[in-house]
């Protein structure tokens, strides 16, 4: 499930975009989409400071209801930013923006396989897709900085590691699957305001589903993860696990829907939105 | 649309629930369910403490996506806490509880128009709807309570007063209507305590919308409002206002769905869910 990209097939450039450019904080979220459209193709964990980024999941409109009772059946990882009308490429959060080509990479899923994962998805858009975008702990990520939390991939200028958990989420009509979790390494002094800043963001996630024993949540092997990176963490580091964004993907992988189109784990759309917008205290 | 109900037909008590028995804010939610299902039908303000109330839609499945949506669209007024299967009556928020029966005072809507006011709903119930509970902002009014912020609907035994505002809610397919608001008013020393404790519940409307001049959300005398009760003020007192799961019977006022079951303004559903779990910081 974790694929490595051919880094020399056309103009896709599938490096962190923290290290294609190390202006890229600073990017506005106009010029990050504008930088991805023109090809750039890697995880956007670090891109445009206190700016909103979300993962995206369009399926046909007759999958739109279980997908959202789903999200709002699991709003930890699932919590809802926008959902677009059926066959429209646009959203509230991010004016001028073009959900078909704005992602760095997307995911094109037939019967619950994975098929393709392109860098512009205009090829495959469909007039009865329905996307949701949905909320992502990049987000909040400005806010652990913030507060001296070490965000160990983006110093180390990699994806965020993913697991698939054996923890069910609540199923949705047709719509069934694990939750996905990030994993961050916190040094243990950190641990409070990491807590304590996230849960600040419900929108994005929220709080950790769990700090420690990954065992309890399934995951065997921390150096494995199913999607993203390994990351490497200092010994006294306590691995904390928020809820993740990819979680539709594996819902998707598990139930099976004819055709389904989402983002390629941890590359991201950048919304105009400000995290701010999204903290509640 | 404010009707006065006739106390001596049958069994039905509409006095607020805390002037029948002044224990009524030390019920357990199960109490308060059973003493509602035998007959009482009033406001619900201060009743079970700690414990979560929601408000109910219910519509046919039809029509069940274009609701999803406009509660996804619009989160502050329409924070969703459960949606059941078509059909069900039942909710994973309580126990034991019948959504049919368990409700103070219900309004049945034919074509947008209001076509009764039962206390229970059998009769009218159909195989094809889906319920949806939406967060209530009397769940905060325990917190704001704790922080010495007064209640003056509640000291006074009265349902908080509720008012159609001229804000349009962001229109989902079918739906689309008015943001209705609930108005408690503070004195100014209060002031930064109640925005504090409501922003903390987002997923029972969050904080204030507006604070001060009525004028602002179009509404013309507080002193009538459209639904519940006019409330008694001190001349210093801030008229502060929060989104209300009361908007979705507006929408559907607005929006003339064939059939839809809600509650009655104020009488609200008592899960067990501890307002404790709605709290984000």
């Amino acid at each position: 499930m974790n694929p490595t990209y051919d880094r020399t097939a056309g103009a896709a450039d599938d490096r962190p975009l923290v290290l294609v450019d190390e202006h890229a904080h600073a990017w506005s979220p106009e010029t990050a989409r504008t930088r991805i459209r023109e090809g750039l193709a890697g995880p956007t964990a670090g891109v445009a400071a206190g700016r909103t980024q979300a993962n995206l999941i369009a399926v046909p409109a007759d999958w739109a209801y279980d997908v959202l009772l789903f999200c709002t059946r699991n709003p930890q990882p699932c919590p809802v930013l926008d959902v677009t009308d059926a066959g429209s490429w646009t959203t509230v959060l991010a004016e001028g923006a073009d959900l078909r080509t704005d992602l760095p990479r997307y995911r094109v899923w037939r019967d619950g396989e994975l098929v393709d994962e392109p860098t512009d998805v205009r090829a495959y858009w469909r007039e009865d897709l329905v996307s949701f975008l949905i909320g992502c702990s990049f987000t909040f990520e400005w806010a652990l900085a913030r507060a001296g939390v070490p965000i160990r991939h983006v110093e180390q200028g990699r994806n965020v590691p993913m697991y698939v958990t054996t923890r069910p989420c609540r199923p949705a009509g047709r719509l069934r699957g694990p939750l996905v979790v990030s994993m961050r390494p916190v040094p243990p002094e950190h641990l409070a305001a990491a807590v304590r800043e996230t849960r600040r963001f419900p929108a994005v996630h929220g709080g950790p589903v769990h700090c420690g024993d990954p065992s309890v949540l399934g995951i065997g092997d921390l150096g494995r993860p199913d999607f993203g990176d390994p990351v490497e963490y200092s010994p006294d580091d306590i691995p904390v696990f928020w809820a993740c964004g990819v979680t539709p993907q594996a819902a998707v992988a598990a139930s099976r829907p004819p055709f389904a189109i989402t983002h390629a784990p941890g590359r991201m759309f950048l919304t105009d939105a400000l995290d701010e917008q999204y903290r509640v205290a």
